[in-house]
């Protein structure tokens, strides 16, 4: 079976960086189309839908943060679970930013829940904190089932200086260990183009570290967060990547928000907005290409 | 309005320290109640309701490991969201172990969907990875809602070893970098008992420095896990209460699935798991008074 982390390398040589955050809020829908549909999971969903339609063969990839589709409660997760069939029925390949981490059988049953089922991603975020035997559950369903998982290491917010940056001796930091527990994993459990099946989440906001990160961790195939709302740029996030890939770049708002910035958009509907988002998504995908 | 962790202490005060863990499998409902059921999903919340109802006199509170549920999709999370409605019907306290640690935006749809909607809770657990930036958009959520967070702090898996215990220099680990954060919070925004509206979560496996996490973190209330099936005793437990209050012990399948030790368990149904669910927790609670 081919891993999921070998699918994503095919996927970017093919398409190029781009993946699109559907962080999609009730709020990002053309206001007549929302108002259209039966209520704002609807609305969601059909949104999803149209910018799907319109991108799948320019992203490389889509990310789901799932905390957008809990706030709308149940439906909200219906959306969610229909989005990511849709994806699947693309061929395309889905993150789900979920950023679990718990343990023991707890994470056995968290993977049950996003490998497979109605929530099937291909890749989920996990988080570290409580160690690797919160992220190694994940690892044996992810073997069995073809997926692959980005445990945040280096984020690109302010407060990722309050813990991530703390050093702990050596010269090294907290995001070190991470990286280094990672790397060691990814040596034992890999695809067939030497990245390891698991990768991590390095934001692209901070320029300084992010050469001496790809240098240090050849290994580990990048989701990169922070570009375009966020504030990171092309530069940043090509030093991230590696021989041309390596790596996907996401971007959410500017993207699935793009429509709102087009002249004679008070008529918007979702084609509007589909237009939109791939025109913002080939830009993106052409910028960042020019500085590799 | 009265903060969640008042609301706690208060019910520590009235009926002792122990939280239910309601991760409830369908795994642990009696097979013949199980197989009457429409679904699974029906049974937990079934086999749920049964157990709130023969322990809401006895337990301090409950605690939803989601994952259990999210396991089962979205006919699991209504019966997440259920279980949660019937916990307040009984003005009890309802703990959301839901892990979430995200950012900006993100966290406060994440705030929006898990204090109020469907599945409004009274208190979540968060994990600190990212920073105090995804701790703090909950705070405000917490304050205007009178609802509260555990913050994971010092965890009682073997992983915690892996980077909660990591050194930071001047003698302190990870977790207490965590710990400082947190009491620093929590004597900003704090309740009528001097407690944070935010507490954090400290496993009861590991005995050593139990009494100096409490005496170190007088303003914060514990959640402590790992009671019972993990190991811990109710000794371990005592060294992190204060003043005969200050935390909430939880134990999850050494309650739930207490019917599966008693004798003549085979024609089980769900009134004959609540009695022995409320056993168990009668024992536990006089278990950890004794220690007192």
């Amino acid at each position: 079976m081919k891993a999921a982390v070998d699918k994503l390398f095919d996927a970017v040589s093919a398409r190029g960086h781009v993946c699109i955050g559907l962080d999609t809020s009730a709020d990002y829908v053309p206001p007549a189309q929302r108002q259209k549909a039966k209520n704002d999971a609807d609305a969601v969903f059909a949104f999803n839908k149209a910018l799907i339609d319109s991108t799948f063969e320019t992203a490389a990839c889509y990310k789901l943060q799932i905390a957008y589709y809990e706030e709308m409660g149940t439906a909200g997760l219906c959306a969610y679970a229909k989005t990511l069939e849709y994806i699947r029925g693309k061929n395309s390949i889905a993150i789900a930013d979920i950023k679990r981490g718990d343990i023991a059988d707890t994470a056995v049953r968290y993977a049950k829940a996003h490998f497979s089922g109605e929530f099937e991603a291909d890749f989920v975020t996990l988080s570290p904190y409580m160690g690797m035997d919160s992220i190694q559950p994940w690892l044996s369903e992810a073997e069995k089932k073809g997926k692959g998982a980005f445990v945040i290491m280096r984020t690109s917010n302010p407060g990722m200086r309050d813990f991530e940056y703390l050093e702990i001796g050596g010269g090294k930091r907290l995001y070190h260990a991470v990286g280094d527990k990672l790397a060691s994993l990814a040596s034992q459990y890999k695809g067939e183009n030497n990245y390891g099946l698991f990768g991590a989440v390095i934001g692209c906001t901070e320029k300084e570290e992010a050469a001496e990160i790809r240098k240090n961790y050849q290994n580990l195939f990048f989701l990169i967060p922070g570009y375009g709302a966020q504030g990171g740029g092309a530069k940043e996030a090509a030093l991230l990547l590696q021989n041309g890939n390596g790596g996907v770049v996401n971007a959410s708002r500017s993207i699935i928000t793009a429509w709102q910035k087009e002249p004679k958009n008070e008529k918007a509907d979702n084609n509007f907005a589909a237009e939109a988002a791939l025109k913002a998504a080939v830009k993106m995908r052409d910028e960042i290409s020019r500085e590799l």
